[in-house]
């Protein structure tokens, strides 16, 4: 009896196993690839505007020709990765799957014309969309279409930043505030590491971060603890202002949206003024810094997350103007994701608040770095193994710290309107 | 109203963050102190014992000590761990107050007459009972009190490995398998940090493990991939034999209790034999490696959780013998924890699958330590953060896999009764 019982719900989980393990090879090999693709592109884009500067000009132009392109191809797909969750609570139309193709080629023009955006939601998208097509070409059932789905934004988010682990954490934590369900977490992780690793094997880098900030034994009551309990403090105090900006952040990509809306009653004057509003936008700052990405330098002295992460990496205010552009050229219907710009907010405005209050820099860079996305996605786990995988272990306490204070004060709302409320955060 | 907005909502967050703070002051330093008292005593028992081994010859009578302990002054505090989870679940009785001493001074007997436990359930009663003493005293409403009693699981657990985000994680992971709920993370997190703090300041140290395996870029397809897709296979072969053995380890301890009760109506028997089983299982086995902690050596040579790390450092049935010796010691009364035991079953089998499967010992040492007692326990992220807080983050992603199949091959029974199912594992 009790090696039955053993042999019949044991066979039951490998045949489980088994099952996931074979549809995660082309989902996660399909997906990676077309992240490979879409890095690939994104970078030459990038280095083609570095060397063409005036491209910034035609922005307003670019952003008529995306809004037309998704009027007459896009259907649904407008939606992006909202409506990824959608189906994922409540099956409807499914993803439509041209969403993955278009919202990589909009995202590489958002950039080409330095649109500020990020890769995440593209490859969610991505993901989303390659996923829903297999689960049709398999014939899955309804609750393995959600599994599938969700697989495939755990393999897209992998893949795009070279994180697997927080891929599919990131996966079956972003579906609902305030809870985490365990149901898809092995099907996730399979695609993801594969979506990873397809990537790598297309040979497509990613950016490597580091903290150089080595804890010496020189602080507060050192002979008696083996953390720095000031230095705690100062983590939770920048952490409440990584949670206010992710609120900040999320408030104003809806609240220009509306504005823009109200504004222009013909459609695709919207995006043409939010091409113009980064012009001026860009003229009023006096450099490009803010625009597109934000990872690379345009020059020798840009300020990038990578700069960030050095003393007098950042302006003070770097991360207002990094917010301004991005909801702008996110809120006027411009293509890209929002998590690499908050990862730039993030990292700025711990650089800032670093000199401020006399912290390490490279840490309170890597913990806006997390928390700013943590607050404004409401991932809080997902973020801690971020920081692990992209940082090291070392101070995975202060990346908890930082990702769980910076959610309690986003409030509600964040950036995925089709995110449910599980479990509210008071 | 944008302003007003922030400030309502984030000011009742503060209050929030400000009153957990202060109660988890009182909290962490009383758990923190009482598990620094603990761990003390343990380790002086541990090595009294090695000193006067013949000590083990009075384990039977020990053990009927602990019952009378337990039958006289106890109340519902038999119940341990169980009663606790009981408490958040639906509050009832209340834990007792003399629950954490009861625990401490039992489980130091245990071990001082050589009984196979562990520690963390001690340090989770303990942080229990002081939770809702305090709780009382300082009149919590139903809801915080459930909320403090997690944070007295959380600095219990916390203070007792070193491992305060372990501890945070395991508290609102444990409750119910399959989800996890944000609700208490912050207050958790405080609480665990203090205890932790306080344990070190009182100058009790942990002990140190080591991954001493470095991966090299000579695996298979290795100039197109980061990781070692080989070593990934053979992580989750192992770690299906690790779920495995948590389900035979949490069914085991029911068993033998059962077939205890049902061989013997007079209760204090049943420890009384125990005792005797363990010292007939010793003289079979030859040596005292099974008995206690399994975490200090009695001689040079002694299997320990630490020698599993080194080629050699376990026998092929170690982790067989350490499951007979502490499903004994602990099915028939005796008291201690659960969880180093399963450490300490978990490196050993690591070491010998590591061996026969030609993988990296101490790398599968480490996963097995994790991944047994995330199964046993179902806590696959508690224990994927354990491993990067006691072995470095670099193979968070092998620790996450490792966790999370043990956990879907462990079964729905788990070491706590008490604990819900939130989602089934299928």
């Amino acid at each position: 009896m009790f090696l039955k019982n053993i042999k019949s719900e044991r066979i039951q989980i490998l045949t489980y196993l088994l099952k996931w393990f074979a549809l995660s090879i082309p989902v996660g090999l399909l997906i990676g690839s077309m992240v490979a693709l879409f890095l690939w592109l994104l970078t030459t884009a990038i280095f083609f505007r570095f060397s063409h500067p005036y491209l910034l000009y035609f922005l307003p132009l670019a952003g008529v020709a995306i809004h037309f392109i998704y009027k007459f191809l896009g259907k649904s797909s407008e939606k992006g990765n909202n409506l990824i969750m959608d189906e994922i609570h409540q099956p409807g139309g499914g993803v439509p799957p041209q969403m993955g193709v278009l919202v990589l080629i909009t995202t590489v023009i958002t950039h080409l014309f330095g649109g500020s955006a990020g890769r995440e939601g593209t490859a969610v998208q991505i993901g989303g969309s390659i996923a829903q097509l297999l689960a049709k070409w398999f014939k899955l059932s309804a609750i393995d279409v959600k599994t599938l789905l969700m697989a495939g934004i755990a393999a897209g988010f992998g893949a795009v930043f070279g994180t697997p682990l927080t891929g599919a954490i990131f996966a079956i934590e972003v579906i609902a505030l305030g809870r985490l369900k365990y149901d898809a977490i092995i099907p996730c992780l399979f695609a993801s590491i594969i979506g990873d690793f397809t990537v790598n094997a297309w040979g497509i880098p990613h950016t490597h971060y580091h903290i150089d900030f080595v804890e010496t034994k020189d602080f507060f009551l050192a002979a008696y603890l083996h953390w720095d309990i000031l230095l705690i403090f100062k983590i939770i105090i920048a952490s409440v202002a990584f949670g206010l900006v992710s609120y900040v952040f999320a408030t104003l990509v809806y609240r220009i949206k509306n504005i823009f809306i109200s504004l222009f009653k013909i459609k695709w004057l919207i995006p043409f003024f939010g091409g113009i509003a980064i012009i001026l936008l860009t003229f009023s700052v006096g450099k490009p810094d803010y625009l597109s990405l934000g990872v690379n330098a345009e020059y020798d002295g840009a300020i990038t997350i990578t700069s960030a992460f050095k003393a007098g990496g950042a302006d003070t205010f770097s991360w207002l103007w990094k917010t301004i552009f991005t909801t702008v050229t996110l809120g006027t219907g411009f293509k890209g994701g929002e998590v690499t710009p908050l990862f730039y907010i993030g990292a700025t405005l711990g650089n800032t608040l670093a000199t401020f209050m006399d912290a390490p820099i490279s840490l309170f860079a890597a913990l806006g770095f997390i928390a700013v996305f943590a607050g404004a996605t409401n991932t809080p786990l997902a973020c801690t193994f971020m920081g692990v995988e992209l940082f090291g272990g070392q101070y995975v306490l202060f990346f908890a710290i930082a990702c769980f204070t910076a959610y309690f004060f986003s409030g509600h709302s964040g950036i995925y309107s089709s995110q449910r409320i599980g479990v509210p955060k008071l």
